[in-house]
């Protein structure tokens, strides 16, 4: 007997956070809780730059020791990267003294359809 | 003489707000204050209800007159329009005794590709 199975394959679909193009249908409020979380978390400038400083970075991930040209303090920036993971944007792992943040695919390419979509329809 | 003239077409990304896929290369602090301004504006649930509203009515555009669904009153809908216009995201246009809004499409595919680019790459 073997347990060798074919498993079906994750598509980023099946992580996505939520949502239809905007313009397809009005947003149930359900939805718009759970996207307008991440538009938030992307809504301030130096989270922005942080954020784009890990997706970035080489191999795509980042720690804070990699992190030091966005003017802000080290804690400051552990704090906001804490807030981008919260809002399912990053993931970590640590390994070792420090924390790596990695940039979500799956989530940005949701919310990139979410607004491409509506534009491409508009 | 003749002052016809080929003018350039206006590409979408000559309106663009700005910015690279976020993995590109780390923003500057410039662009991420245009791109999180707009990132912000969709931060708040009823306002992403709203734009999602205007966006999927027919024809693309609304005025507040046609938007009622969402559970608040309607100068609290006008001042949610209000600040999505502020931030770049609709245009508007009085027809009589209303404002109808309208979804910027260039805007919109830049943010996507902002989002989208990042992803694909990652």
């Amino acid at each position: 007997m073997s347990n060798a199975k074919v498993l079906p394959l994750l598509e980023p679909e099946a992580v996505a956070p939520c949502c239809p193009p905007l313009n397809e249908r009005p947003m149930s409020a359900d939805e718009a809780e759970v996207a307008a979380k991440m538009f938030k978390a992307l809504g301030d400038p130096v989270r922005l730059r942080l954020f784009s400083a890990v997706a970035s970075h080489e191999g795509g991930e980042a720690c804070v020791c990699d992190i030091s040209d966005v003017g802000v303090s080290q804690p400051t920036v552990s704090h906001h990267l804490k807030k981008l993971k919260e809002a399912g944007l990053l993931s970590s792992e640590r390994r070792g003294t420090w924390v790596y943040y990695r940039v979500e695919p799956s989530v940005l390419a949701a919310m990139g359809a979410l607004l491409a979509g509506a534009a491409k329809a508009a």
